[in-house]
């Protein structure tokens, strides 16, 4: 499975990482060529088997999670894409804030069309937390 | 002030960090275009000034120190170039261990040469400790 888009691939990717898919998770990772995924506070793993046990590992808690993304940063070469996410984590019905995650998702354009070749998250304990709105204080 | 390949730009930023030399470190930063800065635990930095910032209070504390790195991967495009390195600090005359560093690297080729234009460090604490060999320990 290829994307029209780095955005599309990133989307598909943050769809499989909510879903704890793993087949769709793999799909979006370029089949050919070198990979490398950092999970926050872990080492770089550069093959499609450690890539694809390391999310299995993460899959197997039971956890209903939202993953929501801001893109910060977007670089664009032909056949390579940078995109700089903030990545922030909920669980729907609880009001527990979960420290956001800084992403640096590299895509590649094979013959058919955009891959995910690298992924480096790490905590950003000093992210300042996104104002959010709250329905119980409005002035008016 | 700008570089024949992404490695040599590489080399000269870890001499500048080593050396704690802001100006040396901001040189190879690319003048132009959207930058990015990640340290350790830290937020994205997006802006000359703030990364600028970010290296006076890091180069603040004197401390002499030695950084080698070990590069993981390499990704090269038309334009862009991106390396993942991991970063080993020591001080001279310490035996003291410290974390490795796992840092994505993009350099971006414009007119005048290569220049860096993201840097998305982050902690390794699970990386195997690198062995080294010690020569109290020779078998011979």
């Amino acid at each position: 499975m290829s994307f029209e888009s780095a955005a599309a691939c990133e989307q598909a990717f943050y769809r499989a990482f909510q879903d704890a898919d793993v087949t769709s998770m793999m799909a979006v990772w370029a089949p050919i060529g070198e990979v490398l995924c950092v999970h926050p506070m872990g080492h770089a793993l550069v093959t499609r088997e450690q890539i694809r046990a390391s999310w299995l590992e993460i899959f197997a808690a039971p956890v209903e999670q939202r993953i929501n993304f801001e893109l910060v940063s977007e670089k664009r070469g032909e056949t390579l894409c940078i995109r700089t996410v903030v990545e922030n984590f909920s669980i729907p019905g609880s009001g527990e804030q979960f420290a956001p995650i800084l992403a640096t998702n590299i895509y590649w354009r094979g013959d058919g069309g955009w891959y995910l070749i690298t992924h480096h998250a790490s905590p950003a304990r000093n992210q300042p937390a996104p104002a959010e709105p709250d329905p119980e204080q409005t002035r008016h």
